[in-house]
């Protein structure tokens, strides 16, 4: 990459030319050589942000970035899949998804991130089950995989350092919103990570960081091309975020709902995205020849309970106290449960997936402006929208650690319930739109 | 400026928003403070090269660029007139202008450039005259200004201190090609030189910045709009710059040629263009009433002498040897000059101005690439665009160090001298447009 140029890549990108692929992998190398310094990079960001990539650019740019770290190799591993939401407010289809999958003959030998913003990351979350380790070494990881077809640990650093760089920057310089830098971000992970075939969930509305449906169908088809380019077998799942998904909204609470849900007895919404997902991460994989057959085996393998099995097997192969998932009396509890309760009769016309968040955050359950998680509290909605209330009937339960931060997250979460006429429109289903 | 927020300003911009007038300056006062990175502030560059900037955050920006270095203070001189040029080929208006502005009664106390790209600046080609001194301190620039109502000092590093930082960023960031951006740098100059009146010379062509004389009319208008509105008196003068300006191109050729015009027997681009600035700038700073009483003034500033003793005058106060003006072969001479030939009949159909300053800078006559620059070296024009010619003629002569350079801009003139056919176009006359 002696002959890089990135004033004549920075001036193309500004014309909106079309940008050549060693051009943009250029711009990768020479920037993680310090060839390239952070104001060039900069404008560069801007520029595509407001100018935007080509679909062939912007493979181009997460291919580079995916190989520059130390990828994944699980090559020696059969039928691998991975799954990646863009992040929602009582998102735990991962604990869900992934065992039916393996259960159903995947292997998902998972780098799963922590939460970074108003929510949790699936890290957070398995962290919650005493004793459970994230931590794990190339080797634990590797032979996790191996032997028990499932494995969670935290993501390496190393994994994709220019997103890791290039993401620091973006955030520096309001370079954030661009369709292929967020792709190239999401996806130069993802293929690092090693898995033949992916599954992304990328979600819309109020509680996720796509505005809309149309949006997020964008970003994910985006995604699937940048995977399909580098020989990934890709699905992408477009939802909705607008209310919370299930009911459970904090750690400990969200860990129970997703063993509920294993055992058959999960809210429909998360039930029915846990089997979709998997469903798919069983066909792209290969691990069954058709759609039908892949929607039959995981279907197999929550009414069996076989997924439940694999969820407590991969629990107590990271040194967590799998007893949790028979007895989830055994999980932390927060000292204080109190419920909010409808002011007045009719419908529940919106429950706000982030003011939920928010609540779920001043309680002490993210990582926003502050070192430690709590992972006992958090939100558990008795009522979503659609449901019929009666004044004074609980709307939700908050779980919180004081009676002074019990009483801020109700008035929170109280803003975020919001009644409306009885005649309102009922319960929506929950929609899943594929993109590929 | 404890509440400025760069993100907010990143973000308004890139949007296309108008921007507060505080918001602008503050990014500049926080990015002199160090509070604002490099990346974020090319990030914002490029927003404003691919967004804009309306007239009014262009004013902002540049106030606030003049106020952070040490701004002159000229309020003390009466009828204070700055000129500046974007820069030309063979463009040594200042030599001829000034002088004749401040016979007619201005004061000029200017700050000059060196040359940057692969023309000299005025400061170059007063250093040209044998001991002509343009480092001047403080007290010795007042003096003469004062005593002698002209004098050009090399620029001092902190009068725009922001500038220097900008324009390196812009380099180095691809974000140059901005008409705010260029309006900003250059008027936060003039603005910090504090004279009252400010005359622009707006060249565009082949030798030229612009490249058309709309976009040079537009920078000229932005550039009097942001003047004017730090309560400058403003006028610029949008010039076209196809073939260089009158005939002589390199140091000691321009002084000579500088000096003929002031003696009436100048290339008639160069008196008319010098005539008209002049004039513009007497009318501008008050020191005529009229425009038809400033042309007078500095028409006869020329055919009295006054103007050519005058810069006598400045000359000897700077310690240079006057003697040169009266005889111009006391000026230092490259050792070599031969003449380049027409190959054919016909008219010169152009000559190309950009290709004659390369062949200049072959000399070393630029700054470019080198150390120091050879005063002697140029080229002197014999024939100009519409100039019928003869086989084997001579049109043009080149001053050189050693016959391999000789041979080297022989080639390169050789190149920018088109013949045409006998029946093209005549000579055109030398425009000027006036934007206000």
């Amino acid at each position: 990459m002696a002959d890089f140029d990135m004033i004549a890549l920075i001036e193309a990108t500004k014309r909106g030319s079309a940008l050549d692929d060693r051009a943009v992998a250029g711009f990768v190398q020479s920037y993680m050589a310090g060839r390239v310094s952070e104001a060039q990079a900069a404008a560069w960001l801007m520029a595509v942000c407001l100018k935007g990539l080509d679909d062939g650019a912007a493979s181009a740019l997460t291919a580079a970035m995916a190989a520059c770290g130390e990828p994944l190799d699980l090559s020696d591993l059969a039928h691998t899949a991975d799954k990646h939401s863009t992040g929602g407010v009582g998102d735990k289809v991962t604990l869900v998804a992934c065992p039916l999958a393996v259960a159903a003959g995947c292997t998902v030998a998972k780098m799963s991130g922590r939460g970074l913003g108003h929510t949790g990351g699936t890290i957070d979350k398995l962290e919650a089950i005493p004793g459970f380790r994230t931590d794990l070494s190339a080797k634990e990881f590797r032979q996790q995989a191996a032997r028990v077809g499932l494995v969670v640990a935290s993501q390496s650093h190393e994994l994709s350092p220019a997103d890791r760089r290039l993401y620091a920057l973006r955030h520096e310089t309001a370079t954030v919103d661009s369709l292929p830098l967020i792709a190239a971000s999401v996806m130069s992970k993802k293929l690092a990570a090693g898995a033949s075939s992916i599954v992304l969930d990328v979600k819309w509305g109020r509680g996720a960081f796509m505005g809309s449906a149309d949006e997020a169908a964008r970003l994910a088809s985006l995604m699937c091309h940048i995977g399909a380019s580098q020989g990934r077998a890709m699905g992408a799942a477009v939802t909705p975020m607008n209310q919370p998904l299930g009911f459970a909204v904090g750690h400990v609470l969200e860990v129970r709902e997703a063993v509920e849900t294993l055992r058959g007895d999960g809210p429909s919404d998360l039930e029915a995205l846990s089997l979709e997902l998997s469903a798919k991460m069983v066909h792209l994989s290969g691990a069954a020849e058709s759609w039908e057959a892949a929607r039959g085996a995981v279907g197999e393998a929550l009414t069996s309970g076989r997924a439940l099995t694999k969820l407590a097997e991969m629990v107590r192969s990271q040194g967590g106290d799998a007893r949790v998932l028979d007895d989830p009396s055994r999980l932390p509890r927060a000292p204080l449960v109190d419920v909010l309760r409808s002011p007045t009769d009719g419908r529940i016309s919106a429950v706000d997936a982030l003011g939920i968040a928010q609540a779920v955050a001043r309680l002490g359950g993210s990582r926003k402006g502050r070192e430690a998680i709590d992972h006992r509290v958090g939100v558990r909605l008795l009522r979503k929208c659609g449901d019929p209330v009666e004044p004074g009937e609980p709307i939700l339960e908050i779980h919180a650690p004081s009676t002074e931060l019990l009483e801020h997250a109700k008035t929170i979460a109280g803003r975020a319930m919001r009644v409306g006429d009885a005649a309102g429109p009922p319960k929506a289903e929950f929609e899943i739109r594929w993109v590929s």
